[in-house]
C-alpha cells in the first residue's frame, strides 16, 4: 500500500472550485454540484465556484455564429461566446439558493479579471477580486464565469476553450485559496487512458513538470495553461470528479519524499499531423526562416526533427494539429523555392506516444527500453524527440493502442501506487 | 386618398432602429437585418440598433430556471435572461460585417445604461452613451442589447419584458435621433386586430395619447412604457415590419393639422378577470383601504367601478390580470371581515373592449353609439370605464370578436384613413 498523498487541505479551507460543462450540462448536475458545495460549506470551508458553459453550449454558439455569418469578428465572437458562462453561473447561483446556500454570480469583468485585448484568446493582465473578497466576507459562495473578463478596451474577452481552468487558477492565487479543484467528467489523471489499457491506474499524486510534459504530450485535461500558471503560482491543483465525487488527482510541487517511479504515465495523442520538407540546404538561418513563417501565421508547431546532414541537404519533419496542416502545406510550398529545398510532403495517419516520468533523469536507460520495446512488437518510429522527463516518438495512427498497452506493461505502471 | 404622414425623416438622419425577437429569430432573420440596415447606410443614414433575445429565447432561458431552483433571486434572473440579448447583439454585429457594414455590439452596461436595482424590472436612471457616440463618430453601426443595464450596485439588470423598445426610445432622445423605428412582426398599429376583421386598416399616424390608451386597453404593441417615455421626450416613433419593410405606423406629437377621426381604433383584451366586492359599507377610506392593499402586493388593477351606494353599502368590481386574479380574491377575503362587506365574487370569462380617438373630445355622442351599437346585437355590458379619449366596456368573453366587429363597422373604419 502506498502512503495517502501527503498534500491535503485544513479542516476549514478556502477552496476554488472549477466545474466543467460535462458537471452542469442539465438541471440535475447544476442540483448536484449545488449539493456538494452545501455539504463542503456544512463541513466549514469557504468555496469560490468557478462555471464553464453547460454541456455544449459553447460548440452550439459557435455553429450558429458559423450559420450565421462567413465573418465574425473577435469581438463579437467573444461577446457571444461568453454568454454561455453566463446563464450558467446564473442558474448555478439559483440551485445554490435552493440548497440554502447564499451565493452570487459574477461575470469576468465583475470578478475583476483585466486581459489584454487578444479576442478569442486573451491574456489575464490583472486579477482585482475585492468583491468576490467582499462576497465571501459576507459569507457568500461567489459564482464566477469561467475564460472571460474585459479588455483594457472595456470589450468582453474570452480566454479560450480550457479557459476556466486558468480563470480558477487565478482567482486561487489572488485568493490565497489553499487549493485548486477541478472537477471534470474523469476521477482523476491516469497512467494512461483506462478505454486503452484496462490496467490503468489512477494517479494520486503527480508534479506539476511532469503533469506538463503529460498535457504538452496530448493528455486532454487539465488545460496545459492552467498547470503552467498553477505551477508559476504555486497553487496546488485537485483533479477531481463531479460525478462521484471521489478524491482524484494532486498536482504539486516536487517533492524529495515523493516515491520517484521512473515512468508515471504513458500519453497518447491523436491529433497531429506530420510534415516533411526534404533537400533542404544546409545553411544557417534556412530552418529559423521557415518556423518563424509559421509562427507568425499561429501555425502551432510541436515536435521538430533534422536529420544527419548529407552531401550539403538535410530533411526537416515536424508535427502540427492536423487542423493546421493545409496551412502548415501552404506555407512551405511558398517557402520552398525560396529556400531552395526539394519536396514537401505530409502524412496525416500518425500517432504521438508519450512516456512521461520525473524518475527517468535518474535513469538513463529509459528510451533504450522505449525503443526496444516497439521495436519487439514491430512498431516502427518515425520521429523521436524528448525533454528531461519525456520521451515522445511518432508512430503509425493504428500502432497507437498497441504501443500504449506495450510501454505501460513494460514500465509495470499496472503494480505501481503514486 | 389621404396625404402621406406629415411626418418625415430627413434624407440623411439618424435612426435607432429596434428589433424584436420574432425579427431576429434565426440566421436567415438575423441576415435580413444586417441586409436592411446596409440599405440604410447606403442611403447615408446613421443607424444605432436595439436588439431583443433571438424568437422564444427569453422564455427558454425562464424555462430553465425553473427546472433548476424553486428559488430564482432576482439578481440571478437578471444574469440569465440578458445572456439572451447578449447573444442576439453578437450575432448581429457579425451578420453586419458581412453585409459590408462596420459594427459593435454593446450590452447594456456598455452602452451607458444605469438603472436602479429594481432586479427583473428595474428603471433606467441615466444613460451615457459616450460609446455609442464614439462609434458613430468612427462611422460604425452599434448593436445595442436591449432592455438591461447596470444598476447602482454595478450588477446586471433587466429592464422587464418589452424593455427593448424602452432601451430603442431612451437612446433615441440622449442620441437626438431623428426617429426611433420599432420594427416587429405586423406592419403597424391597425384600427383592429386583423385576425377578428379583415376590413381592419393600417393606421398612418396616431397621436401619444392615443397609442397610450390603445397599448392600457389591451394593444399589444408597442410596449406601454416605451410610448410614455417617446410621449415625455418627444421622440417620433415609427412601428414598422421587419418582414415586409413597407412604411408603418408614425407615433408623435398631436398635430392641430392632423385629421381628426372621432375614433381611430377598437382594441379587445381578453386577459383580465373581474372581481366583485358586495356589500361594502359606504364609509370614506374602505375602497381605498382595499386598493392600497392590491397595490402594496403588485396586483395591477386595472378598471374600478363602484356602483352608486343604496342604503349605505355599496359594490365594488375591479379588473385584474387573470395571473393575479388568485391573489386579488385572497386579498379581498382577507380584507372582507375587516371592512365589513357581504361576498367577493369573480368572473373569469369577460373581455374588455375599448374604442380609442381624440375625436371623441369633441363628439359627445360617441359613448351613446358604443352602448346602442352593443345593445343593438345584444351585448351586455358588464362594466363601463371612460377617459377623455376611451369608452372601455367589459362584456362576455365569447361575445368579444362580435362587439370588436360591430363597433369597427359603425364608426366606419374601413373607410377612414389617418
Amino acid at each position: 500500500m502506498s502512503s495517502l498523498p501527503s498534500v491535503s487541505v485544513s479542516p476549514v479551507a478556502l477552496l476554488v472550485q472549477k466545474f466543467g460543462g460535462t458537471s452542469v450540462a442539465d438541471p440535475t448536475r447544476i442540483r448536484d454540484v449545488a449539493d456538494h458545495v452545501a455539504r463542503c460549506r456544512r463541513r466549514g470551508d469557504e468555496v469560490v465556484l468557478v462555471i464553464s458553459a453547460m454541456g455544449k453550449e459553447t460548440d452550439e454558439l459557435l455553429r450558429l455564429a458559423h450559420e450565421v455569418s462567413e465573418i465574425r469578428p473577435g469581438r463579437e465572437m467573444d461577446m457571444l461566446i461568453t454568454a454561455g458562462e453566463r446563464k450558467a453561473v446564473a442558474l448555478v447561483s439559483m440551485a445554490l439558493h435552493a440548497a440554502g446556500v447564499d451565493s452570487e454570480s459574477y461575470t469576468g469583468s465583475q470578478a475583476g479579471f483585466l486581459t489584454d485585448t487578444n479576442h478569442t484568446n486573451a491574456k489575464i493582465l490583472e486579477v482585482n477580486a475585492d468583491r468576490i473578497r467582499e462576497a465571501l466576507d459576507a459569507g457568500r459562495v461567489p459564482v464566477v464565469a469561467g475564460s472571460q473578463g474585459m479588455s483594457t478596451d472595456r470589450d468582453v474577452t474570452f480566454l479560450g476553450r480550457g479557459g476556466s481552468d486558468t480563470t480558477a487558477v487565478a482567482l486561487a492565487k489572488v485568493l490565497g485559496a489553499d487549493a485548486c479543484e477541478l472537477y471534470t467528467d474523469v476521477s482523476g489523471v491516469f497512467t494512461t487512458d483506462p478505454r486503452v489499457v484496462d490496467t490503468a491506474r489512477k494517479i494520486h499524486r503527480i508534479s506539476f513538470d511532469e503533469m506538463l510534459e503529460m498535457t504538452a504530450a496530448g493528455c486532454p485535461k487539465p488545460a496545459m495553461r492552467s498547470v503552467e500558471f498553477a505551477h508559476r503560482h504555486r497553487v496546488p491543483l485537485h483533479v477531481r470528479s463531479a460525478f462521484t465525487w471521489e478524491v482524484g488527482t494532486w498536482v504539486t510541487e516536487e517533492d524529495p519524499d515523493m516515491e520517484e517511479a521512473v515512468i508515471r504515465a504513458v500519453v497518447a495523442d491523436l491529433s497531429e499531423a506530420k510534415v516533411t520538407v526534404t533537400g533542404v540546404p544546409d545553411r544557417p538561418g534556412i530552418a529559423a526562416n521557415l518556423f518563424r513563417r509559421l509562427a507568425d501565421a499561429d501555425v502551432n508547431v510541436d515536435m521538430i526533427v533534422q536529420n544527419a546532414s548529407e552531401g550539403g541537404v538535410t530533411d526537416i519533419s515536424f508535427t502540427v494539429p492536423r487542423l493546421e496542416l493545409d496551412q502548415a502545406l501552404q506555407i512551405c510550398e511558398d517557402k520552398r523555392a525560396e529556400i531552395g529545398a526539394e519536396h514537401v510532403t505530409s502524412g496525416q495517419r500518425i500517432a504521438k506516444v508519450s512516456v512521461v516520468g520525473a524518475g527517468m533523469k535518474s535513469n538513463p536507460g529509459v528510451a533504450a527500453t522505449v525503443f526496444e520495446t516497439l521495436a519487439n512488437h514491430e512498431v516502427n518510429i518515425e520521429m523521436i524527440s524528448t525533454s528531461a522527463i519525456r520521451i515522445s516518438c511518432v508512430i503509425a495512427h493504428d500502432q497507437a493502442d498497441r504501443a500504449v498497452q506495450v510501454l505501460h506493461d513494460v514500465f509495470e505502471l499496472e503494480k505501481t501506487e503514486f
